[in-house]
């Protein structure tokens, strides 16, 4: 079955699913855009993840491209033609096509692209070992809470991961704190049983992923603190993981050369991970 | 006439310039660009333009697009179908098309898009009159030296300019210094004669119309320094101007909410107008 994809209107078989080169997207990054995971059939936290959307829409003074009813039912006839049972959805909204200049055009229809994919999850062998995360200093701009398509240091830092035979890469701040992993957020359960995360200011995207975990960790009765942690703290820690909307949660279980508590995944961890699966096919489900 | 895009090997009506809604341009602003200049027919320093576009590229490690001589004959190709005397070539090129993951891509090939319009040249009492800055802060990533599509900070900023009415908002770092405009570089004079620009480091765009400047005023005997100035010494400056491809000098009559100078074009800023006109009408041909 050939892929399809929604671009502007219409239904495209994916190779032609195509843009304007003056789409300011392509220009100027100037948009914004969302991965909802696709669970089981369903979505999975899907109103949140509009809900940011909005948000990010709202910072850049981009209007939606359409109502939030319309927007969820091309979502749904994606995820049917495309027969996505577990995978994503990806969607990007940028402020449309304009002859070439740096302002805002008066008169640009936002653009509306959005696809489907099949994707398989991490399971078994390698949730149990976990991955490796390097660090690296954080050197994005100032506005990392919008989720902007102005991802090139994301993609210089993960390339980075990458060729160090990594998962992730977390970016360090200035003074030392860890903001975030460069497609996912960062956590550690230090030894004294304390679960932390980076509270969510400008300089972190506030992963719905995270927001759900804070909710079910809290049900769960974690002593939870939103705090930065220091590179250093995160190699003493007893665990550490991240989290994404694809990912869930995956155990960390290296941090550059240190090894995290046993080197295998921890309890916390995988207890959460536990705890959002059920979710994803419970509460977290439209 | 209708306007030609030039897109990965094909040229096509502007209408129909297109990429795919995969293309790393697109989802993760990974790609460059460079605008070059065409007056009374000639391209001005197209090779440190070209010299440039390959520096952008090999700190992303994205491949060239193709040979030089090859881009060199579809930049003219574009100009002479598009009938340019006057006006403006736009080049981009990424990282090319491949399945959405952050990491470079195995196979994808780069793709060059290329476009070319007209443009009218400021004049007579725009340039005497000048033009107003307005400050803001440098929120932008630390490789500002990469001419890189992720503009979506500059674009916030330029827009900021023009509703406050002014043209170009001068970026201000931590330390109160200016680095430069959203797309332009920032200088003054100081009230003893001294021409100041910003050194280049990772902080600012190297501009080819900086450069240029830089061998003028030396030629002219101009007491030159490359240093940071801070908003504070601008406001005092006896001139400012900025610079760019497409604006040459442009003299700054206001910064903020003081008038600098005597309100009007001072003589360094409109001098090195005149000498960049004459080289962009001799040496500066290709």
């Amino acid at each position: 079955m050939s892929r399809i994809a929604y671009v502007n209107g219409r239904y495209v078989p994916h190779a032609d699913a195509a843009v304007h080169v003056e789409d300011r997207g392509y220009q100027f990054a100037d948009g914004v855009y969302e991965v909802v995971l696709v669970y089981n059939g369903r979505m999975v936290d899907e109103i949140p993840h509009l809900d940011r959307l909005d948000r990010s829409l709202g910072e850049l003074r981009i209007p939606s491209p359409m109502s939030r009813p319309a927007l969820r039912s091309v979502m749904r006839e994606l995820l049917r033609r495309n027969r996505i049972h577990t995978g994503l959805i990806y969607m990007q909204v940028t402020r449309g096509v304009a002859r070439r200049d740096h302002p805002f055009p008066k008169n640009a229809q936002p653009s509306l692209v959005m696809t489907a994919k099949r994707i398989a999850l991490p399971t078994g062998a390698a949730v149990e070992n976990g991955v490796r995360v390097i660090s690296i200093p954080d050197i994005r701009w100032e506005r990392c809470d919008i989720k902007t398509v102005a991802l090139l240091p994301n993609v210089l830092g993960k390339q980075q991961a990458k060729e160090a035979g990594a998962y992730e890469a977390w970016q360090v701040d200035r003074d030392g704190y860890v903001t975030e992993g460069t497609s996912t957020n960062a956590w550690i359960v230090t030894k004294d049983g304390e679960l932390v995360t980076r509270n969510a200011n400008q300089a972190i995207l506030n992963g719905i992923t995270r927001l759900t975990l804070l909710k079910l960790a809290e049900r769960e009765n974690l002593r939870l603190v939103e705090r930065g942690f220091t590179i250093e703290e995160a190699k003493r820690a007893r665990e550490a993981f991240i989290s994404s909307a694809t990912s869930f949660v995956t155990p960390v279980t290296q941090i550059d050369d240190a090894v995290i508590g046993n080197g295998k995944a921890g309890s916390v961890g995988l207890g959460l991970r536990r705890a959002y699966l059920d979710y994803a096919e419970g509460e977290g489900r439209t």
